[in-house]
């Protein structure tokens, strides 16, 4: 059952070729599995198993000595929990995804 | 009572100057709230009564046109909740703020 909000955050240094190529394949990985809400930020509803292997994904992919990557778990997608001004839309996670 | 922990993600745009000036702006308003983990990101442990206050003068800082701003509210700061790899260690909001 997908009943976990995640919101995925990175800082991935983009000075170098190999930098720029770690971006781009944590934010697909990213996009496998939720929405990108701002530049380096993602919100995912996913089950257990999901985030368990995104997390997985995610580590194998991050540069621990050049980069940073922050998981919170949040505790739903209530107007409460999440506040949401500017441009970038929220997602209403109640409305089918269309793909 | 400071029981709130926020999580502050921000999307300014840089191209103009008058993007740069909000960003700096936007930044020292959530230093005086929290701590920066990432180069968008603040986590700040606040009581409602500065919750109402920093979000009022963000919302008085950015250009709702160009920019993202995104409040989130914590269910708490464990481990459980937010999880970090790679640099930037975590905040322990356990020890004494050294100023």
């Amino acid at each position: 059952m997908k009943n976990i909000y995640l919101l995925i955050a990175y800082d991935v240094s983009t000075e170098s070729s190999e930098g720029r190529r770690r971006l781009r394949k944590i934010a697909q990985t990213c996009t496998n599995y939720g929405q990108r809400v701002q530049k380096s930020i993602f919100e995912c509803l996913v089950s257990e198993t999901e985030y368990t292997t995104l997390k997985h994904q995610l580590l194998r992919e991050i540069d621990e000595a050049e980069d940073s990557l922050r998981i919170y778990r949040l505790r739903d997608h209530s107007e409460k929990t999440v506040q949401h001004y500017g441009i970038n839309k929220p997602i209403d996670y109640t409305r089918p995804l269309i793909l």
